[in-house]
């Protein structure tokens, strides 16, 4: 979903659209994935099912875009170093992971999309292209200052990023400790800078 | 589990141990992870349902060991480099997760284990202890050859490659291409280098 400007676009649908992934993070909390439905997030955002599935074709969509892109519209990060952009990344992946509605929809989103090749069809084109395009910026800054070569491989690294978080708290489970995002990002960033 | 030496333990039990993993291989391909029970496994091994679980406490733990640990018994990768080592434990990694059983197991395996903190806490414990072992012996050479320091966090490296791989296969679905494990490699290897 493109978010549109403020001001622009309808604004009916803009506050539908903030209720509605509003609701099914609440929801998300207070039943988790499996007892969430469309009609109860619906209900819960005050709007009608059509204006759900106008939006979105079903749960697993649904409930990726209200848990996992908040940080889309974050500023890219422009600290001056590819190590400590990319911390920043690796922070706000890290933030969207452990926040309660993520934790409670992981287990059940990873198993609707890996199962479906449609959703999965999708992930690199609708939900990790904000992320890919904020890396693209990281790096060719990184590239300007020299600090990386010509060959960069962005989505190997936006799938190493990610995994590596998704794997640690998703999978491990682990409480992310102050420092895992510069840890990671430190070892990605040596690993793609130019000798 | 810790597998015995060839000729020592009880043979009975290795036999069954290889029939009950054969099984669950077997009837993940045929009906997928959901569709299997353990009693569908025991039968198809040709033993009670009680020698299953005298081994394994339920259905994750014993389709996580058929589908995800072949590959511990591969020796200890000693290429003479660290890129060539890594290379080769990542390109163990893919062909796990590429495997048939493995594919068809991955979604529901992975709901049932991130939604269970008793599970998750077996995963470092048992289940990435043999490659974090052989990791090990990796870095060792590595450190000994000096191409890393002393200070290496193997748990985030582990974590960090299980995790590229996990995402790449698993969440987004691609089929691995030829020189995937050495470019995650290379990044991997390169980031964890003594300057």
């Amino acid at each position: 979903m493109t978010s549109s400007p403020a001001g622009r676009g309808r604004p009916r649908d803009q506050r539908s659209g903030a209720s509605i992934m509003k609701a099914a993070g609440e929801l998300l909390i207070e039943n988790g994935y499996a007892g969430l439905s469309i009609g109860a997030v619906a209900a819960r955002a005050g709007v009608g099912k059509d204006t759900v599935y106008r939006r979105w074709p079903g749960k697993p969509e649904l409930v990726y875009e209200a848990v996992f892109t908040a940080a889309d519209t974050a500023d890219v990060p422009d600290t001056g170093t590819l190590a400590d952009d990319l911390a920043a990344v690796v922070q706000s992946l890290i933030e969207e992971f452990a926040a309660p509605p993520a934790a409670a929809a992981l287990p059940g989103l990873l198993a609707d999309f890996a199962a479906a090749p449609e959703l999965r069809a999708t992930i690199r084109t609708r939900f990790l292209k904000p992320a890919k395009e904020r890396l693209v910026v990281v790096f060719d800054r990184a590239e300007q200052r020299g600090e990386t070569g010509e060959d960069l491989q962005v989505d190997l690294v936006l799938d190493t990023l990610a995994g590596a978080v998704f794997f640690h708290l998703g999978i491990i489970g682990e409480r992310p400790g102050p420092d895992l995002a510069r840890r990671i990002a430190q070892v990605i960033a040596k690993g793609i800078e130019a000798r």
